[in-house]
């Protein structure tokens, strides 16, 4: 029995309204409109549906995309392999997949970018973080400006590209070993800055716990940090900032 | 020499072009105009001064403040102690102490806030990190909404106010021990989410690591971290998030 | 409006069914029934109130105090100060501390005690901890049977205990520095076994970080750990069980 | 000589009370019933035999399953490959495997099962370990709830089943990145909560170190902790509860 | 009822054979003569009662060693405060306390000392932790050779001792901060050698790990470790190695 | 538009001196000469380029070797493996690959080495790392004394060779396991150690914590660390000591 | 020219004794017998040469076993392989290799063991270790006792043991996981146990740090810690001891 | 007897050569000229002597520094207190003490400073650290050039002083938190760059390891680092590697 049978109860007088409140609280959570909620955030925020294919077998993950591919809805996968992509796009011919970020999608052609989100790295090696991030970013409905390999090493190259980062709403700083970069760029914009570890080093980095507690401890203000190698929980967020800096 | 008296010298023709780009490249940075791209930021932001009071003498930290109520500007100092507050009071008598926050402020009266920030806590001891977040927040002209022991433990407490908390611009979200809270918010919202881990704690909580690691572990998306405590960085950077909000 | 207005509405006819359904699923979640099942947990469980004392001012602790002495309330306070019983006793003259366990209690007298939960330590530093699980288990209403100081390094004396303390429900096993009595017992009992690492001891114990893996690592079935020095959790734990063995 | 033989001594008078007093102290202690105690717990208890297969070689592992093939006894293997399965399968047609749970067993048909445990888990990931968890559970004797993919991400999910996870004598809460889910369920139900911190994740997680904490650390009460992805332990500590709440 | 009554039972013929049986097989196990291992243990090897003063009150230390002082036997307390000493001595005067070791004992006079240990430390702020071992290590019969502040940063001064040192049954190597002496010293002597690393040191030596971990990894042969600062622990070890040494 | 031509502006009166300021400040930096800074670096120290290998394509690696090579310049490449240098001397004949040390380089022919820098090691598996900070300083101009396996568990095989190490100007130590050689070598020397933690080992060396945290905590004076195995940057920052002491 | 040709030319009149004072201080150490005291520690102890075979090539580690088969003598060598083993035997046909020590080694048939070592072991996945140590120890000339698989978590598995284990001058104790086993035995016997943790496990265990911790924190007496699975250490300083105590 | 009488000896044919080289080899090292060299580094490097003051007592402290007062020489305290400083100044009168770098000492006037040593910090908290390096350099004979307060959140400061600080031989950076500015000073400067780490912060700072491994971990060329604190170690270092680049 759902609310409305019920409330239609009620209307008839065939229960009482102490048994039909009664009745109301038993109901489970979902029927209760709770979970509207939920599919009301996704539709309200635009955000579409995304996947971790990293530990998913090649028909489990081919089943997913078919959902979606039949359905005609956009889809985005991450840290996907490419033995997952080859498998996948035997049957779904228009699935994309970049070997860089590891991103295989569904996703609709002439998509509007709106925004701006700057993505920089410290390195080279950084690059396919950045690009999970920025390609998430992208998926999502943002304009990306993609800044690489300006660590602070060799800080000059950061420099002539400040006043272009800063027309951003929101910067990504990706970067391993010192994990530097984050808070440098912090201390020269004026826009938040989302701090991305990576784990690539060697020695003392361990696997990007260096990085990490650089970016926790930045001495600059309007930093924040997300998990080693999570390009994708940054690329997610700063849409979110993005879209509440152009929708209002 | 300054860039002006350069430039004056290359219209008298006291020197020539190639000597004067010379020493253009060798002035100091300050006086190229770097400096200024840092005002200009502090201007444009409307951030004001911030002291961290902490290891600061009593003496040195009443000739900060005097500076600024000479001048007659705001002056936000965080981590301040009551005995700072004490010695500074009997010569300013216009300073403001919180001792929950340890915010030691000069504030001009009838500030206007905008936007909507909400700062939630796990528990009740969470609270002066949560206070110090609140409290920057308002000071940089934000509104805040403040939603306190809301932890995870007892969820249904926080399941009432969710439709609050999803109005605000930016989430604030402050737990100690199991450090939960921040995942179960973001994963109701649509508004990003700063975690702040407090050290508040015994046993193998480790003084904020046990929180710090869930928190950037949460498989929510829309959240990122700051450092253990750092209620202060955490107001900052949503302030940011609230004026792109507010002011675009 | 609350549900049951709604629902009169709806009998009267003022609103239609879909008005009400909509109606229904905005209200908040605790006008929902949702805290009644929070209510109902304490209620059927007889658990009463429990208060952290440990980090509440003397004047916070007397108001609530105050408020279950009014309501001629049990309440049990753990890791409370000789200086909050005194400042409490002094309103309150029915209170009772322990300043080993910590305990600081409003309880009726003549409680009963069902069942068997035995409480064993590896040394007598150990024993605070205990103690709190010890009268956290009695508070609650289990009957407790103490076997202190039989630790591994002289483990004779805890062969001559074993029959005795296999006639529990179940066991709670406090230990530091090696922290390897819960698993031996675990070995020679056929009964939960719940391990709590102290943080006694010195160098290499890190606070009871040694005692915590070694009694996650145990070879022993039949255990599970709590967090360093919760005698507390141990001891609710043990009467959840221990209820679960005599009630049925 | 054993007990036997040296009372039968003393009844003849051939030896003095004194010396067979000495030589029943030489004895060795499994001769002098202590062992007993062991064999009365497996069957006291009821719990069958269990191999830890993973470092097991196929013939030695072979060599094990006849020998409890020969005699028609249960016995369950934990941790067990594929390739043993097919080695062993070979020999012993009756044999049964899970690759998802990677348990190995000879079981007896129409086995009962009383009483209920509830296993839940955070995501998909988690699932192997809650397998290994329900099955060992099920082996020995209890009945089990699966409730997967419920975590606190997406915590609408696990609401519309509390209350029939609540029917359960023992919930076992499988969880790995944040861990909260544990936490959270405790808050929720009146029964005791085994938490199960799993490998499954990247970056700060540190291979389950991260979901450790967080579930150690939990303000709920009636928690417990096992080893990272030990399903096992967990399943069997399930069963010991489940049957003092059945049995008695 | 003991085995010796149990005995004269059979001999009477008052029980029957497998009834004896049986009740020696309930009897508690200090009953049967296990707890006597532990006492021949203490006795064969001549080592006195110790006692770790640390955490106990001036009452319960007290009434410990008055019970030794009355029964004119010897005892020896380690990490005891002056301001115990001062208690107890003033009931009991032949009670001796040495500032530096925290070692407080009551002690036969005229001891034999035989064979020979050797306690080196890398620096001067090492004596406490060596005096805690070479005093344990008198007290229990060893002849102590002392060499202190020879660590390897002046390597020299060690070489000088060498021939010495060597001709000690056993070395106690005693070193904070980098911990190389022990290692050092293993290369050089052919006897077993103690490492004691001590918590003395300030920045990365994180209260003696780094000593801990550069003993534990030593390349030299001959070598192991006791717990940081555990002086007692070697001390004892030490005399073991020392009397196998000396008395066969 | 450049310096230049903004000067040759103001020289023309075609924009006045503010406007010209102006647009000065306005420039990237790169064109303000601040890069230029960086190039005078590379020159003025000598250093040439250097490629980290490791994470790079042989595509990509190759492009790389094959500018330098026509170019006539040259270039060292670390961390190559066989495979990378395979591909790339099929095609640039006069590359040469060290496969201890994995560099990889273009290299003119009678470079003249100044100075002197020892370089030693522990033991033979430290070689690798050793080698390469030996061949990063001979690439950049240094003459390098190698003295390797004098580890401190055999210590009268360093002491031979002490003044012939003293004679450096600079001493780079590597070492693993217990990593004690840097430090008993500067207490031996009167010239800058260099101290190179390795990974090499096995348990508690934690791939090279355990050296690294000893060589921090040397007692020796004249000893700093560089990140473990990080061989390049140990010859480099030698080279950068040597040639102070031999250029001025 | 040598110390013998110094104090020939003193005679000799031919230098004075200034002079040669002055060179004796030059002469390098070995020269000057210092490498004597070393040679004669090898002697003396009848230790013979070690081998560290995991990090060797094929090539290199035949040349070393060819000059010890070409000399006739004596060599151990560790952790090698099954490989290396296959490579070196092709040449060297008198060369023994176990598959479960891993030990690889020339050695002179009909050699005296004397004394006794017992070797314990936690569980069956302990013993490639139990095996390295026991095999070091008998090949340096110890007796061996191995009592195997006596885990505390069938505690009375080892209680049967117990008199024959006190029987060694020494004992080994090897355990991984929990690590519990060498704290029970020292708690019963009087002789010297050292103990070995191994890195076998999951999860908390860390590979091996959770049984060091154990080991290092045991409350007993007499113990004392060798580096994670370095059963050589154990079997070198168990047979010192051994030599002790039986050779005086 | 030492070398010069067994020198006369053999001249005098007192004994023969065999019998004056057995002798040799048995004197200790030091009379053998070993120590000499010790000496000799003392003397040719021109290091006065350093006393570490923390955990001295004030007698202790006095003697020490009487005799050198006695001897009318230079010595150089660290950590002193102010406490220390009054007991030892009512003493010897020209002590002189520096609260901020708690440097106690005794120094000649008019002391030579030669080369160049610049000594950065990052934040106004470093300060005490930076002078305790800054000082040391100086009482070694160093000129001191100090940049304070020039952190990469600001990083614009930093800047403006890069080429003064690059005419420095040496270059100490001392920061705390995140650590950066080490790494960015080395990515300007073509000088050796000594970084050390304090351990000022909070949360994740972890007492300076975020720094420690942030300097590690570096991506610039020509850096290495000191334990956490050291500033002395540092002031030290770069004193020698001034004298490497002036004196030669």
């Amino acid at each position: 029995m759902n609310i409305n049978q019920i409330l239609e109860q009620v209307k008839q007088g065939d229960i009482s309204i102490n048994e039909a409140e009664q009745r109301l609280k038993e109901l489970p959570y979902k029927d209760m409109g709770f979970a509207r909620i939920d599919h009301h955030r996704k539709l309200r925020s635009g955000f579409g549906e995304v996947i971790f294919c990293q530990s998913k077998t090649n028909d489990h993950l081919l089943k997913i995309y078919q959902h979606f591919a039949d359905e005609n809805l956009e889809v985005l996968g991450t840290r996907a392999s490419a033995d997952q992509y080859n498998y996948i796009s035997a049957q779904i011919s228009e699935i994309e997949y970049d070997p860089i970020s590891r991103i295989l999608k569904l996703e609709k052609a002439n998509k509007n970018h709106t925004g701006l989100i700057a993505v920089c790295t410290g390195g080279t090696t950084d690059i396919p973080v950045a690009e999970e991030a920025a390609q998430v970013a992208e998926f999502f409905g943002s304009q990306v400006l993609r800044i690489y390999d300006v660590g602070v090493a060799g800080i000059h190259r950061l420099f002539s590209k400040i006043e272009e980062i800063n027309k951003a709403n929101c910067i990504i700083a990706v970067a391993g070993m010192e994990g530097a970069l984050p808070g440098v760029l912090a201390g020269m914009v004026d826009k938040p800055v989302i701090a991305v570890p990576t784990s690539i080093g060697y020695g003392a980095c361990f696997n990007g716990i260096s990085a990490l507690l650089t970016m926790l401890n930045s001495c600059a203000e309007g930093i924040s940090v997300v998990n080693i190698d999570n390009g994708f929980g940054a690329g997610y967020l700063a849409t979110q900032i993005n879209r509440l800096a152009t929708k209002i």
